[in-house]
């Protein structure tokens, strides 16, 4: 199948320039270079470099030139990762199919390899501008934010609006960052970008019901971390049932898929990647 | 004496700017910010953004240039006293004489926090070479870096080559970031850049040794922070004795001052507060 190649050969790419990005394991100290590579190369779709690199390679961006924001957008998601596993947060195990940073070198390593790499991504962006979403699209109004809410709302009963707040946040944020930061880059028009944004936005939810739903239905080993942890967690599978929310998510991937009509069919790859989001098994 | 109200008036004027520059306590989610603003408004002496404005100021640069990337250096230098204080780290109970961060929080918000304030950090800095400049101090290779070899160490007798590593990393990096930040901004010249760096570095020993004397020579209600918490580190007073380590202070003291002679006495006011680190109660 054609998109499994591209993807394939997109990961790849993604992998090699991780690689040369990071520091290596034996720089001192090991032990923090170490705990930074096993949480980014335990595997992993790869799949908001890969949408940064094909955003920006619609507006005639080289994948070379974009390859520093890619990976930055997939270091700081790693970060997030890591930091969501902690006792403190998730209590995972494993993730990526690997054990958990912190199950590995430590909850103190770990919360240094986040920030670590968090700011190795600051390290390696090329742009102020960049810099700057990438940093808002993360902090306390981003991605924090939202975890923040959805620690602080388990075991609560909350209304609609709060948890579309936290998907949003929480996950949506990161895939409205890889376009916007790839829009930044391309000096992408704004009828073109408001396209994008739209197509983020709706991408994230699809992304992160998607999840809800593989963690109901799949096993640890099928999906390479712990399952059944949302029990306490407000998602849309526990606040609608799963057969209400794979119709919502496949709403929100053809909203996302129509957000695209503007390109007048030279975005497909995005839609296909849409799609590959609502099927993936993992 | 005249330091003393130029300290008070600049730590003033940094306040008021970080209140600006951080979002408020009303913004959504409030826990989150309010984390955030515990640690950044529960007291501290500002010396890092206050030796940053200091330099600029050397070159010209009017201060409200330099704010946001004092602020910046602040933000960040806080966020790492969070991570810091964590029961996985030094497992403090009180910091700037308030409760640490996770204490007040929970160590999940308190996790959150400390990268908001990274991120904030990186949002408000207006040119990407300070960006840069900022997160590789921090990073694997800065003060995250010199952390590690800390904690790796307890309990273990290192050598003197191992123990500077570690307090020009975990503490002398961001005094080293504070004046290239500086530098940066100002467009210095090469051989005034360089002698403030000698005076950073030296500035940065000073500041590690006096923070391990006071903790054997004060009390909790001086320092405003847990003291006694050395015992099982590696500091110059474990290594060398407090008089031999009073004495190593001195000599750094006097060669950060000396590195300051090719400004021919306008950059007195930095020479005093070398002096003033010295002679700090906390």
């Amino acid at each position: 199948m054609e998109l499994q190649s591209y993807l394939k050969e997109r990961k790849e790419l993604v992998e090699k320039s991780l690689n040369r990005f990071l520091p290596p394991e034996s720089a001192y100290p090991q032990s923090l270079h170490k705990a930074m590579r096993h949480s980014i190369f335990a595997g992993g779709k790869r799949i908001r470099p890969i949408i940064a690199l094909a955003v920006a390679e619609l507006f005639g961006v080289d994948k070379e030139d974009m390859m520093a924001t890619a990976c930055a957008l997939e270091m700081t998601h790693t970060a997030l990762l890591i930091l969501d596993d902690l006792p403190c947060m998730d209590d995972a195990t494993i993730r990526r199919g690997k054990p958990c940073c912190h199950k590995v070198f430590g909850e103190d390593i770990a919360d240094l390899a986040a920030i670590s790499l968090i700011l190795r991504a600051i390290e390696i962006v090329d742009d102020i501008d960049v810099a700057h979403e990438i940093s808002s699209c993360l902090g306390s109004q981003g991605v924090a934010g939202g975890q923040t809410v959805d620690l602080e709302t388990m075991n609560k009963k909350i209304d609609f609006e709060t948890l579309k707040y936290i998907h949003e946040h929480k996950t949506g944020a990161l895939f409205i960052g890889a376009v916007k930061a790839a829009c930044i880059k391309a000096k992408a028009p704004e009828k073109e970008a408001k396209a994008l944004l739209r197509y983020a936005e709706n991408l994230g939810l699809v992304f992160q019901i998607k999840d809800d739903l593989l963690d109901i239905e799949s096993t640890p080993e099928e999906l390479g971390k712990d399952t059944q942890k949302d029990e306490k967690k407000n998602t849309f599978v526990t606040h609608y049932g799963a057969e209400k929310s794979r119709e919502m998510m496949k709403n929100y991937m053809w909203d996302a898929i129509k957000a695209l009509s503007v390109f007048e069919g030279k975005a497909e790859i995005l839609g296909e990647i849409a799609r590959f989001v609502v099927d993936r098994r993992n």
